[in-house]
């Protein structure tokens, strides 16, 4: 027999990778427009319209920890994160499949919070529930979203469609996920730290500005959406798209609560800003003359850091000097 | 405060309806043909087809114990548990999407098994896994799958649709599965218990019998699938049916395993069949006509067991004597 692979020898790209092999002899379906590998998959019901579909799940003491969160944030951000990928699509959130798994700790009080929390996101998103399913669990809440949606053929965004030369942006600033969640864990007081906490706690999907964007005209190539870290997500368009890229650290945006937080933690923002997850900020590759008309209308929500390269690293210019910037954002095993 | 209510005081059907009262606010779609609280919700997106959507989840220690299933079977059964509930709509399975939940005790080697199980049922079913996530848990495996469909309009069938008069019948036979499983929690020989055994670890949903019958002309009214117990899933069908049932027990197909199960376990063998979930049976109610010509096509697949009454009770005649049968099939918490 052969030694057994731990799980934690294969990272998610590794799994996902063998998953597709797996999997591969039964994809033949003609009306599949793009399967496993990218933020959503699409497949066609209609001419007009595309749809796309995605699942994401929070485990609790892995995405969460019930003692710094409520059960009506965990309910948004569990939706939230999923719109998050439909943003990165281009794409329209339209329905949404709730799975739970529950132990026995949780009340039914929590549960309606729960629900609460997800329904206030999904009525802002114009999304409905349309489906659930509850079970019990020994030991882990686990809520999983499935999130359908639609998209007009030519307004698609993929992964692998960056092009060299392209302006790479980022929607927000970058780093406050990951600075709120250390303030979180070491329970400073969390008023001078609001935006950073609400920022891990709570995120906003750019649904609203990927759109907006999308109906005036501006042609975007490759997109995604920062839930790995800027680092990873970065790599996985880089490599889809066959590219590289340079970034110019000095202007990736920063909260001042992230700077500040780093500063106190004696951590690097750098490595925040780089590495840290679940920033649901949309990462968006597109022409010079395209980016100056998304900066017309988005102004200072969306911020160039950097270009696509056709070779096939990612550098970091800093003070004038060039980094490698290793792929390192947040590892699922 | 008011005091907490805890998750055990309330099943599953009562949190389906409070979920239910919290989600209504933003349920206002008018392409949403039925939402939350049948096997599947029923989406437009063209004339032609409507769409359907399901969730559903394996969860380890509470659905399935890897001392006695091995992980291609537990593919198959996940994906084949949410087929049932597609085929209880009528529809065809078109796409699925896979959440994974993976504790660190899980090798690379189980994934694959577990890829190759669902990747068979694909296959078979004509669905593609189009979409995944993997994320890890400190505890349980969970396997959540999403399972879309489509369906002709007039080929939808729901719970609510049972009426007075109607034959109740089922396919394939009833509590081989729960017989199954005590079998395997007891470890005897599984030789002489292949049918049953395999039945609760590797069951087959009925999707193409279903089509048959609706491909070939046969009105069905009310239909569900037995995943609760035929108890509880009879009482859902005419709970939205706002009808009863009678059943003769004495004329529901039973597996002549499943009765050596029961006896050498001293069991009651009806407490198996009328109570024991996992079946992924169809019950559908229809007219005697159209019983007659769904027998003609099925054959022995399937059986009259009883008729919906215009009563709000379900009773069932054993040896003569009416008997009031408890909705108790599996309760979730």
């Amino acid at each position: 027999m052969a030694p057994k692979t731990s799980i934690q020898q294969v990272d998610e790209f590794g799994l996902i990778n063998l998953i597709s092999r797996v999997l591969k002899s039964s994809q033949r379906n003609s009306q599949l427009v793009l399967g496993i590998g990218d933020d959503a998959a699409v497949f066609k019901t209609s001419k007009k319209m595309w749809n796309v579909a995605t699942v994401d799940a929070l485990v609790e003491g892995i995405h969460f920890d019930l003692r710094y969160t409520n059960f009506e944030k965990l309910g948004r951000k569990a939706l939230s994160s999923n719109l998050s990928d439909i943003a990165a699509m281009g794409a329209v959130p339209t329905w949404a499949l709730l799975n739970l798994t529950i132990p026995a700790k949780i009340t039914a009080d929590n549960i309606t919070e729960l629900y609460r929390g997800i329904s206030a996101v999904a009525k802002k998103y114009q999304t409905q529930v349309i489906g659930g399913n509850i079970t019990r669990a020994k030991n882990e809440l686990v809520i999983c979203i499935t999130l359908l949606g639609e998209v007009e053929p030519a307004f698609i965004l993929k992964r692998s469609s960056a092009r060299a030369g392209d302006i790479i942006a980022v929607t927000g600033d970058l780093g406050a996920s990951q600075a709120g969640l250390r303030v979180l864990q070491k329970r400073k007081p969390s008023s001078v730290f609001s935006y950073i906490t609400e920022k891990h706690l709570n995120p906003e999907p750019r649904n609203e500005w990927i759109r907006r964007l999308l109906d005036k005209g501006v042609k975007i190539n490759g997109c995604i959406d920062i839930s790995d870290g800027l680092s990873s997500d970065l790599s996985h368009v880089c490599r889809a798209s066959n590219v590289g890229a340079e970034l110019e650290l000095a202007h990736i945006p920063v909260h001042p609560e992230t700077l500040r937080a780093a500063q106190m933690a004696r951590d690097n923002v750098l490595e925040y800003v780089l590495h840290g997850g679940e920033e649901y900020e949309l990462l968006m590759t597109l022409t010079p003359r395209n980016f100056k008309k998304a900066k017309r209308i988005l102004g200072k929500n969306i911020t160039a850091i950097g270009r696509i390269a056709a070779s096939h690293t990612i550098s970091g210019l800093s003070k004038n000097r060039k980094i490698k910037i290793e792929s390192k954002g947040y590892k699922h095993f």
